[in-house]
């Protein structure tokens, strides 16, 4: 068996999410279909992230397996985007090790969370940011994203539904800066737990117009319960940059 | 009648252009039907620039009379977004001088247009960017782009069916720019033909290329021949970015 891994991005508003589900349009879906027409079998992938519904991605990494390739694995690429929907895009390709899971193998990923700090609602970039109308202190911010550093039991910042046996995380870092009428935040972090991005957006949010404390968060941990935390930022705000791996993976362009 | 000035923003996507046409969603048509339910009257606009089909705008200035305005100005922008869809914004409002006219006062324009310079079409900026696969030297295209500058007959970088007595256009300079993968094309000039700037971003990607000599640009407006410039980039890279007037318009925000 072959195993190959590809770097895919894509805009996630048509999706409900990366992981496959009946009925509705998933990346993993439409991956799985294009790949199984190309290489002529069943094909299951596993991806590093699970995106939730709406999420976006740069830097998804997935990998699987097949019986044989006769592809040049520097055409792969177009050749798959050529049976993928347009705000599908797969940008690399590369053989991996055997016993490479673009899951299980992942040191660590990093997301970036876009805010439109703007009184009015962006018709330019509306699908792929969060517009914020009050205006944010970001050195609020920094200081109140300080204590999200380290490892720490983010039970208070999970969706429900989350399907894990523990909420022990470990974040490495939390960069804040605006550009203009943007604040981007980037987390880069082991792993996150479902919603916990978009959870801590939200406090920072609050946080940053001045509407909670700055230790809210620091709090919020401690308390362990969801209802301590702050809203749930909206999903078109985010996105999966990269995908770290011990090993880094050289996915072939040409 | 109180003369009243706005500047809008919009995603070109899903619209026949800026200017009105029947049974067409046009942004002229979308602003008038909003405007004409705030003011409870039949509301005529006057646009800077009559965008085409699928070209975007951060600043798109356009003006329209009323009876009587009994609005807070700074509320006007968000009354009006509430009856437009989420690809058109009204960014800006402000009382004109009775003389102003969006189109006709103006003194210069800028556009943008951007290039998405990968082997890979972009997931993300897909809608917001003109994929271009062959890698593109950008001092071979400053170089022909000089050409540009000045007061010249466009004749040849003018579409078919444009409604223009002459085709003598001034610009004052093109500025060309890499970032990462994205090249950046900045137009600055008294008007511009129609598709006049997708025709010159056309001739001079085939120049970046190296597919075209660096002086096409300057032999084929010499021509005055469209059949002698290249082909012309696709509506979706383009951005009206800005438009100057003598004296600038102070859009009240809040």
């Amino acid at each position: 068996m072959i195993n190959i891994g590809l770097k895919v991005s894509y805009k996630g508003k048509a999706y409900a999410g990366f992981q496959i589900q009946p009925d509705q349009p998933t990346i993993q879906g439409f991956l799985e279909a294009a790949l199984g027409k190309i290489f002529d079998q069943e094909i299951k992938i596993v991806g590093a992230g699970r995106t939730d519904a709406g999420v976006h991605a740069y830097g998804q990494v997935i990998n699987f397996f097949v019986d044989q390739c006769k592809i040049d694995i520097g055409n792969l690429p177009k050749l798959v985007n050529a049976y993928l929907p347009e705000d599908i895009s797969v940008v690399g390709a590369a053989f991996v090790d055997q016993d490479f899971s673009a899951r299980f193998s992942a040191q660590s990923k990093i997301y970036k969370y876009v805010i439109y700090n703007n009184r009015y609602r962006s018709a330019i970039y509306g699908d792929f940011s969060f517009c914020f109308p009050h205006h944010l202190d970001i050195d609020l911010m920094r200081q109140a994203a300080q204590s999200i550093v380290g490892c720490h039991d983010f039970h208070s910042f999970m969706g429900r539904y989350a399907d894990v046996k523990d909420s022990i995380r470990t974040v490495y870092s939390v960069d804040i800066n605006r550009q203009g009428d943007f604040v981007e935040l980037v987390f880069h972090g082991k792993g996150f737990l479902k919603n916990m991005i978009r959870i801590l957006v939200g406090s920072l949010c609050d946080i940053g117009r001045g509407k909670l404390p700055v230790d809210f968060i620091e709090r919020a941990l401690e308390a362990k319960d969801r209802t301590k935390a702050g809203f749930t930022a909206p999903a078109c705000g985010l996105f999966l940059m990269e995908v770290k791996y011990s090993q880094p993976i050289k996915f072939r362009e040409s």
